[in-house]
């Protein structure tokens, strides 16, 4: 039975990926990855140039994406069948496979969906540097000093539960936020911290663009990040 | 003006450093290093084979680390000069420097309190794979899923805001837990919390354990995590 490895690659930048993840790509035989039907990818696109000549690739095509809300049962009944599918694949592999992920594929990542299909034994999990941390440099400030609460949320959330948060933490990271970012801009106004919120778009990459959030117009890309930075002790 | 440049250096595997860090350090002619006095040291260890021959090693050791409590006054009046010390010794070096950090540098690392005490342009940050991240891939299993809150805690917490900050997050991080190990005990029992509750430690590195905290005994290392996996949606 082949081995099937998902890396994480980090936030962006190529040369934040660990050296164990570098080395199972560099020399892999067969490379898999997420992608939105006619797109590159945004894991694809972080490797160019470091997938070995001869390499097979596999994109992995969601069937949905966010035009399905994630609350309507529609979402899963269209996401299982596809991730059945590609375990089914993966697992009949005739040569390892490496699958990539940005970020850290254990935080908010898809390849445990695949992971949970397919026996133990032949999955390997390679830790990454999380987007969020990307992000949180991006802006060249610490989040967390001291005894500093972080808390993580996605945009997602229904707004009176986000409100209720982010007045209740000392540093803040909100993830998916894409068409949510209206919601989020009231949110923050609401708590009282909109002048300390941070956008980070691309954090790493070459178009990584680090704004206040109040400065930011109408749409943010999903990928992007906003960040409240902690306040703790400073001997 | 030398260079002075943090490289988070990951969990603790040496080979989940970044290939950046990796390159910095296994190049670089001065390394320095934050330590308890007559110990080895968690960051010097991680990198033991990978310094070239002939660097410098410039061990800082702190004045004080759990003797004081941190909400003592005398805590800050200690480290401060601390900080002082080495931030002017780091601004006359005569080559780059190169700091080792555990995890990434910018949640809750100690190098941002020589980084605020340095002129911005001598120095740089290189993110790495933050401690939790490795803690949580030590279980094997995702922390997150779908729409989970994440939250980190640091256990030093009065034990009311720890206990309510528990009962109200989907995944949860606690940080820092050393002698606050019963504390937190009490409170994940209180919260109906303790059988999901898993206490790594060393993750990533060869001491590496994973324990249900519900079966650890009265201590745990300062430098042990624990987790509470998400339990959010799952096509």
């Amino acid at each position: 039975m082949a081995k099937v490895t998902c890396i994480g690659l980090g936030p962006g930048d190529p040369d934040l990926m660990s050296v164990r993840a570098h080395r199972l790509l560099t020399s892999a035989r067969i490379v898999a990855y997420f992608r939105k039907p006619g797109r590159e990818g945004q894991a694809r696109r972080m490797v160019e140039g470091l997938i070995p000549a001869g390499a097979e690739e596999w994109p992995m095509e969601y069937p949905v994406t966010t035009e399905i809300p994630v609350q309507d049962p529609g979402y899963n009944a269209a996401l299982a069948p596809f991730y059945d599918h590609w375990a089914a694949r993966l697992r009949s592999a005739d040569a390892d496979v490496v699958v990539l992920c940005e970020g850290d594929p254990f935080l908010y990542g898809s390849f445990m969906h695949l992971q949970s299909r397919l026996p133990a034994g032949m999955v390997g999990v390679v830790p990454g540097i999380p987007g969020m941390v990307g992000c949180w440099h991006a802006t060249g400030q610490p989040v967390t000093w001291g005894d500093d609460v972080l808390t993580v949320l996605p945009a997602t959330l229904p707004e009176a539960e986000l409100a209720r948060r982010v007045a209740d933490t000392d540093a803040l990271v909100v993830m998916k936020i894409g068409r949510n970012l209206a919601k989020l801009r009231r949110v923050l106004a609401a708590a009282g911290r909109l002048p300390e919120a941070w956008l980070v778009e691309h954090g790493t990459m070459p178009a990584e663009r680090v704004r206040l959030l109040a400065e930011v117009g109408e749409e943010a890309p999903y990928f992007s990040i906003a960040i409240i930075h902690g306040k703790g002790r400073r001997p």
